[in-house]
């Protein structure tokens, strides 16, 4: 599809409503009439349709776990197969690697936390985190862990008003490619690795101190749960944690 | 200084009033009684006040460029030498490496959005960038760019609601240590050098894709105004991007 939008789409702002997928559609918030995921392989995601038609999304407000698609019954809805890692699977995948910001619709009754009727825009999401799991059914899902970012009609203002006295480049393009979380525990495998990286031996020194990044082994947080103990802890390098993080490697040059 | 806290300290909400440095002090809030930084070459700053006393000093809410200290004289205030990277200075690029949250305390007059009386606790900050700069009186000062976080006051009673139904670990101890951030052009930069690092020909792919980050060279947003033009875009690994980013270099391993 060519024309992808990431991000906001003019005129329609977080809260907004709409009766049908078709209006969805339309109104270019979320252009797939059918398929829950809106995005390719070479592109990335732009949006989700939370229909809670899965039994093992969860969605708790700021923060949804969301399940890949494919290997469903189309008459009973049931998971039958494996999902596999394409088309939307993958693009969502590719959301997260670049940070791109991917907008969540929500459905009447799909969970706790969506409207009352039909469908609601409730804003970007980043794909913080995904993983590939067992699920209810017993088939491997794939699964998205979605944080909501701050609402952009808002950061717009501020920043068209703070344009005007002081910026020449204007930041409301910015978006967030990776952010790099830190525990009292992560510190102190640090510290005792004395900031190299278990993976490549490299020691990064800045002006002010050495640096690495904590990689947890099984996620912090739901539905992972993992322990905040250094046995769950890997002290690397930024470019070792992309690479554990995203089930990389690398090319083109010896990094051990 | 033994027992540094570094965040929020209990019973002292952001907006906290005090009448005087000691009352600040006594609070724990920050405890030097006439230095502006609270911090340590070894442990990272803690806290600032903004109080006016420089010349170079900006504050728009929730972002601050602060000045380091040093080179000023006593009587008049005025700056007459350069200021050095040590002290507090250096204990708040260390703040920034490891992503330590600072607290911000302003004074009453200092600036247009400080508040009418004494100090005031203004919350936590992250300081997202520092440099050397020549300021106003021509000798050279160390500046630092201050970003208003998340009030953890908020954040916290939202994450114990989910612990008890999902977290096996407590997330309220998570701190950020690094966000990197993109642009249209850097996205465009980053596919021109089909994400090869230009400093070691390093090329990170995940399972969805390749990854690279975008550096500015000269950075975007005041006081610096980069343009966000390619000519001042670097593709590099993420390594090379923290070194580019904290005057850094590698040891033990070869890293190009």
């Amino acid at each position: 599809m060519s024309g992808r939008v990431f991000g906001e789409i003019p005129g329609y702002p977080e809260g907004s409503r709409f009766g049908t997928r078709v209006e969805l559609s339309e109104a270019g918030l979320h252009r797939p009439r059918v398929a829950g995921i809106s995005g390719s392989e070479k592109e990335g995601a732009d949006s989700v349709v939370l229909s809670g038609g899965y039994e093992d999304d969860e969605d708790r407000g700021d923060e949804i776990v969301y399940t890949g698609h494919g290997g469903r019954d189309v008459q009973t809805g049931r998971q039958i197969a494996d999902q596999n890692f394409r088309g939307g699977n993958r693009a969502l995948a590719l959301s997260s690697l670049n940070g791109f910001p991917v907008r969540v619709i929500s459905k009447a009754g799909a969970t706790s936390h969506s409207p009352a009727g039909d469908y609601r825009y409730d804003g970007l999401y980043l794909v913080d985190d995904y993983w590939q799991e067992r699920g209810r059914s017993g088939f491997l899902i794939w699964r998205y862990r979605l944080i909501k970012l701050p609402n952009p009609s808002h950061a717009e203002r501020t920043v068209s008003e703070e344009r005007g006295a002081y910026s020449a480049a204007p930041r409301q393009t910015s978006t967030i490619t990776r952010i790099v979380r830190d525990t009292e525990q992560a510190r102190r495998i640090k510290a005792l690795y004395d900031h190299e990286c278990q993976m490549c031996g490299i020691r990064l020194v800045g002006l002010a101190g050495p640096y690495a990044e904590a990689a947890h082994i099984r996620p912090l947080g739901a539905p992972h749960d993992g322990p905040d103990v250094s046995g769950n802890i890997l002290c690397l390098c930024p470019n070792h944690h992309v690479l554990f993080d995203h089930g990389g490697a690398a090319v083109g040059a010896d990094l051990a």
